[in-house]
């Protein structure tokens, strides 16, 4: 084990501290909407059948140290990772081919692509796109340097659903709060000093980019109002993220409704000239138009129990409104295309960000990923998973959306004797990235779990373009980083995802490591 | 029963309507911090042992009908009710001689009076005095007139922990935010409008009321940091209510510490000059100066269940500190106190307010309330409370602060009867207040109920004012008021608290009665 970077933090503190320190978590968040619904394993459905309660969600006690540099240079690359991802997904042609090697091994992207061939058969009748984006990154300690150096390395890249934009905000100034009423030790002053805290604006900024695609749709000409649709999981724990962006869409006059994705059939119909109408069941005698779909759900396999959720899945992309994603551009987070990008000497990246500077500097926060198929490199790759020596310096991924399955080094030989050798090109080999050891306490339900953690920086995009085959195709309406968030989850567990109860969200307190 | 004034308010909800009106309200709540801890018999304690639970606090699905004219005049008056309250606590003379009447009936009253005549003795250090008012009032409708009227009559005035200013703000902003999502059906679109729905700016004023007595105090003479310190019962559910000002508190800079009644003896001390020390068990090194304490304990005689508890009283009296309320305020919330403005033809109210047309403004708020003494008043009022026929128009109420203990109607004269005569001056008489009946419906943890119910209106009021024997003794230094509080409960119980259980914060939508 690499010794701690930083053995002093956070601090040991008294019984009286650390009460000080959790009823002040405690009542700020919940004062504050930093609040998820709580777990059916803490509170049975039966105890609150009609959902009134809600917990704190996991957070730190403490932000975490983060180097400066690695967190500023994530920031400063954003926009390049936005412009990237939104030509991928403008370029069909190209991730036809990536999809191609696909089919036939991961269904779920085999169906949404037939969904994009379909609708375009008759014609997109949309050409905006809206990417409400997240980079995730871990800080990588490459120890084979003679002096050893940090550097951010990409973990994946989310087209769809990126989550936690509302919480991350609230948790930001959390941290700020407990700074400011003396919540942390003055052993911490030289380190927690407010302008070393960062605060995310994720909210703001998301709420902005769903806004700024609203605006762009244009009116209505059947004078309809106007609304932003967010198709959403039910039920959902983790709500208060998904309506702290309603909030701030409503702030700016922006109408949003929840749609149950299962109920898309149900409440939704397409006009003659595909435009998407929207009728609440609340209010059946009015009907809205919907200027943007906002997919908080429909990134899973799960999502589509019923051939229906397919039908609805289609009727949304056939649409008129303005998609958050597209299928292409939810089909651009294919964990195949960052591998493809990141595969050593991959010619790709050039292709969609021509800038040799800019390239480079993306470049510098992939960390090598390889193919399991039959191509020179992914032959080469099966060799090293399959030897449970080498295989203990990767991870193996599913292609698909969503996290949960990822298979983390010596299970790795294993699991693939387990497959038929056919389904192996559904998974990537990615070599792990070696965060520098922190420490930190959860908490969690109002209980503290201190101990050795591992932490994520999740960096927000926001991309609206033009795609098709107009004059004005290419053309980028906005792009704009839009905050950041950082999950911290204990080292034992290998794998991230707040809400699924692996780890807790946290903010950046910058260090000059 | 007398009929419906407003017999098409609030309407029915198709389930769909109900459906997306409570999924909004109980997000929004909790987002909002219009949250409160849930009671044990919602979730035991030991399903939650460390506290982190929260549910929307009991609130209405719709914003109440309040006649304007009655609404407005409660604000209007609630200066002169400030200037009344703080005379009266200014007369300690007068004071006494009410107060002598209760001692040996009230012990309550009698030990709070001693810890006064103590302090006394060797002299106040502090010549201010803050007050955190509330005057709640219900609508009454005159039967008697030949044209039935409404006007406002008074339930009582609280001059200590006058609670739910940092959830009234919140709860009407909610019924706005319900408005503006189109939650309310389109029937109620004449009533409900945007104009006619009254935000309370509650929690920000009564936030700004410690502001200006914090300032007023001065700074430190040994250049200790300054603080408020709210006294605070615990455990508290309605710990949201309180954190709000908190953070109002500290958003204009203000430092605040939560101290448990309890702790007073362990974590207070008073220097030579009296300055009032208060020592965070978390931060055990550090000193702060307690410019104003703000009790939300210490009204009630649950509240000193030992000793400690009024040492610690007389300890935070005898300081330098600012108190909301001082005792002589406290005591000038004794009912009787409002007896005596308030029995017909007395002579009281011109000694505090000169004026007489503010004093006749006040004075038409003021239901009939007799003495049960052997005063020739009181004397009258036995029989009217003795006869079941005539006790039917009135409530029992004790003389001390807290509530919970009114007896009504038909209950009074068994009540009277279990009691020794002696007894019987501890209590007062009051006329019903005979309210328009109205339906709302209540959300308790996520559950509705339906049906009729009673409002009552509850007026912030702040004055920061001089007492004393100094040369600016009577200097009033604040005084407004500060927003409204609408308490909501069911026609059937005849006690108002809502964190008690029994009825639900509100908000004012004005209609033209």
């Amino acid at each position: 084990m690499a010794p701690q970077l930083y053995p002093e933090y956070p601090p040991e503190l008294s019984p009286e501290e650390e009460q000080y320190l959790l009823s002040n978590l405690k009542d700020w968040s919940i004062a504050h909407g930093l609040a998820v619904r709580p777990a059916p394993s803490f509170v049975p459905t039966s105890h609150d059948p009609s959902g009134a309660l809600a917990t704190t969600a996991p957070v730190t006690l403490f932000p975490s140290l983060f180097p400066r540099k690695c967190f500023e240079e994530g920031l400063a690359i954003q926009t390049a990772y936005n412009e990237l991802y939104s030509a991928i997904a403008r370029d069909e042609q190209w991730l036809q081919t990536i999809v191609e090697e696909l089919i036939g091994v991961d269904d779920f992207v085999g169906r949404l692509w037939q969904i994009h061939v379909q609708v375009k058969l008759e014609g997109y009748v949309q050409d905006l796109s809206l990417g409400l984006f997240r980079s995730d990154y871990m800080v990588h300690s490459d120890s084979s340097a003679s002096t050893s150096s940090l550097g951010l390395k990409q973990v994946e890249f989310n087209t769809i659903a990126s989550s936690f934009g509302g919480l991350s905000s609230q948790v930001s100034k959390l941290h700020n709060y407990l700074l400011k009423v003396g919540a942390y030790p003055v052993s911490t002053a030289a380190t927690l000093q407010k302008d070393a805290l960062q605060l995310s604006y994720s909210g703001f900024n998301l709420a902005k980019g769903l806004a700024a695609a609203h605006t762009a749709y244009g009116s209505s000409q059947t004078e309809r109002p106007l609304c932003v649709l967010f198709v959403v999981q039910e039920p959902e724990r983790n709500v208060f993220d998904q309506r702290h962006l309603e909030y701030a869409l409503l702030t700016g006059g922006v109408r949003s409704f929840r749609l149950p994705f299962h109920r898309t059939l149900q409440d939704t119909k397409l006009d003659m000239d595909r435009t998407l109408v929207y009728i609440p069941p609340s209010m059946p005698s009015t009907a809205f138009e919907v200027t943007t779909v906002y997919f908080r759900a429909g990134y899973s396999p799960d999502d589509y129990p019923r051939e229906e959720e397919w039908k609805a899945r289609l009727q949304l992309e056939r649409s008129r409104a303005i998609k958050c994603p597209s299928i292409l551009t939810h089909l651009a987070g294919c964990k195949k295309i960052q591998q493809v990008l990141a595969t050593p000497h991959s010619p790709h990246l050039k292709r969609f960000l021509p800038d040799d500077a800019v390239a480079s500097r993306v470049l510098s926060t992939f960390a090598p990923i390889y193919p399991l198929d039959e191509s020179q490199a992914g032959l080469e790759a099966r060799k090293l998973a399959k030897d449970p020596h080498t295989a203990a310096r990767y991870v193996l991924k599913p292609q698909r959306e969503g996290g949960g399955n990822n298979i983390y080094r010596k299970s790795i030989p294993g699991f693939l004797e387990s497959l038929p050798v056919k389904s192996w090109p559904a998974y990537i080999l990615m070599e792990m990235i070696e965060p520098p050891p922190l420490q930190n306490a959860i908490v969690r339900n109002g209980e503290v779990q201190k101990g050795g953690v591992i932490g994520e920086l999740g960096v927000y995009g926001v991309c609206l373009w033009r795609s098709g085959s107009g004059e004005n195709s290419g053309e980028v309406l906005q792009n704009f980083e839009a905050g950041y968030l950082l999950r911290t989850k204990g080292d034992q567990s290998e794998e991230g995802g707040v809400a699924a109860g692996f780890g807790a969200v946290d903010s950046c307190c910058l260090v000059d490591a």
